[in-house]
């Protein structure tokens, strides 16, 4: 499994906006055929940064989010909201192993 | 629920010893009755980098965590093998908004 760690850093006057698009999102990208999870999660001593915390079964799933319209809007939608360029780190995951464990049902 | 993001940078030589203990603290963590997550992701243009994604259930979940004899174990082993400090980034979950989307099981 791949998991992708987004770090977000948004204008706090579109802090709500990009909290309602974000989640938006998670619903539609847990529900593709390749992905396990989709987290969207708020930094507590600064709320205006977040990670969003993608799982996807292997690369071509990654690749495939990417394609979604879905994934399209929402970039668009937060484009004007960030307060610095978003940060996408690949992980791959060790533990936990099975693709089971790591499931939105 | 809460999310820890701890982001770790061990030296080279000791990458596979960090794996392992890390591993087996992860088993251990996500059957304390706070824990809801315990994922161990490796970075893929820097395989000496590694991020602990935890989720608990709530704040005295995260801190229980600490009392447990297999973090102390863990904090203990990894201590030598750090490239530098650790750092951990507490997160608010937004979404998945249900505990039971969380759980490892």
């Amino acid at each position: 499994m791949f998991a992708v760690c987004v770090e977000v850093h948004v204008k706090p006057e579109n802090r709500d906006d990009f909290i309602r698009a974000s989640i938006t999102n998670a619903k539609c990208s847990v529900q593709e055929p390749g992905n396990l999870r989709f987290d969207v999660i708020q930094q507590v001593d600064d709320p205006n940064r977040f990670i969003l915390y993608e799982v996807y079964r292997d690369s071509a799933g990654m690749a495939a989010h990417k394609e979604t319209p879905h994934y399209a809007a929402w970039r668009d939608a937060v484009a004007p909201w960030m307060a610095e360029p978003r940060r996408g780190i690949k992980h791959t995951a060790l533990w936990p192993d099975t693709e089971a464990l790591w499931a939105v049902e």
